[in-house]
């Protein structure tokens, strides 16, 4: 399959090369940064280009791996062409290319991505949405060629996973954050509490997070709980969340095991 | 050296194996519950004892692996002998051992425990504390026995140390059990977050956390935020959830780098 690749981002970054071990082409590499194009271009053989009036039509797919406000504003450029286009974003819905292009499509990774990190795709989950028939297989099929893991995921389904997310990924490395401060508030290092950071999230792999909770909050253990409260007298902000954590702990515990 | 362990749990459990693994000889189990005792000291080599009259003096060190309001009920038990007490809880203070026994010091492997499921001991922060430098040295010789990671912690820091473990690993783990529970309410299955919790995890291995945050509150991204608050119309206590942790996610990233 012959794909372009609009963005040259982590996103894009990672897709191109995944495409390309799986033994797709990559035709054109597209960004308004040159430079940045040309080096993603150079990695994967494609020709990079900065002018969306040179972007070329003989391809059979163009992923879209750009900034969610630019999606709207790009369309423009491709809806002409009459070829499959797919966006990455897992907060744009469908209908904002399909209003335009028929064959529309989404092609989401539901992962985070560092440009110097390698990431295995086969295990990164990738949801996908068409606005027909023929563009989902086409992109099922192409998901399947670079992951084990393909979801079909409907626009309004992906907008919860995002929320999902903002909570079990984006609010635990704040979390993790917190834990930094205080130990370094009291002149320890965060390298100690990496191992149980990775322990808690090692524990999830074949558990249902409910069931594995641990911690003064799902004990009910009063004593414990406004001995923290006490210790955090000097931050309030710290106090509210962990209230508000500590009693949905609690809650949830009941709904799950009856109050004793 | 000679060790007996008081309790059967999980912490007495792996610290038991560890000691064994790294030569020292396992005296005697001591448990409330003898199939428990027996159990433990059977695969340790050790004596299993269910009554505190038993408790043989013929040891170097006592090692409390119980529940912390437990440990206070037990003192009487060991004050007599002249060995060395240490207890293993984050949250009790040395000073409730010292008070009676004057060898006293504390024994905390800074990590969660499962009794089915293998820790490697070497990865795993030992948290050492003495009521005077003799039993200090002890301690940390047999901590670095059985892990790379020793650190003298004070009372006072072990508390902060329990808190910021509150907050890096109950709380998250209860963020993961909120995105469970928010893809089910949608029919999707927590294996799709799995990946991007691991990677989440994965990431500060090498970064301070407040480096690496993303999301929407650290982009400042107004418009998610407020539809996120909007698809959590009907359950408000994860509104003021998100809404906390988005503000103080604000509020630590001008602190970093400034109100541009």
């Amino acid at each position: 399959m012959r794909i372009s690749i609009i963005g040259s981002g982590n996103v894009a970054t990672h897709l191109s090369a995944a495409f390309k071990n799986a033994g797709h082409r990559i035709v054109q590499v597209y960004s308004r940064n040159m430079q940045s194009a040309a080096l993603l271009a150079y990695h994967v053989g494609a020709e990079a280009v900065d002018d969306p009036a040179v972007i070329s039509p003989g391809t059979d797919l163009f992923i879209l791996a750009i900034k969610d406000d630019a999606i709207a504003k790009f369309i423009p450029h491709l809806c002409a062409f009459n070829i499959p286009v797919a966006h990455t974003s897992g907060a744009v819905s469908l209908q904002q290319l399909s209003d335009a292009i028929p064959n529309a499509g989404v092609f989401y990774p539901l992962q985070t991505f560092s440009k110097t990190k390698e990431v295995n795709f086969r295990d990164v989950p990738m949801c996908i949405e068409g606005a027909n028939e023929a563009i989902t297989q086409v992109l099922e099929n192409l998901a399947r060629d670079i992951s084990n893991h393909v979801y079909q995921v409907s626009s309004a389904q992906r907008k919860v996973l995002h929320l999902a997310a903002v909570f079990a990924c984006n609010f635990t490395n704040h979390l993790y954050s917190i834990g930094e401060q205080l130990l370094a508030d009291s002149d320890m290092s965060f390298e100690m509490l990496r191992p149980l950071i990775a322990e808690t999230a090692d524990k999830i792999k074949g558990h249902s997070p409910a069931t594995v909770q641990t911690g003064p909050a799902v004990r009910n253990d009063e004593r414990t709980m406004q001995a923290h409260l006490q210790m955090l007298q000097q931050q309030p902000h710290l106090q509210d969340i962990y209230t508000l954590l500590s009693q949905d702990i609690i809650k949830n515990h009941i709904k799950h095991n009856g109050d004793k």
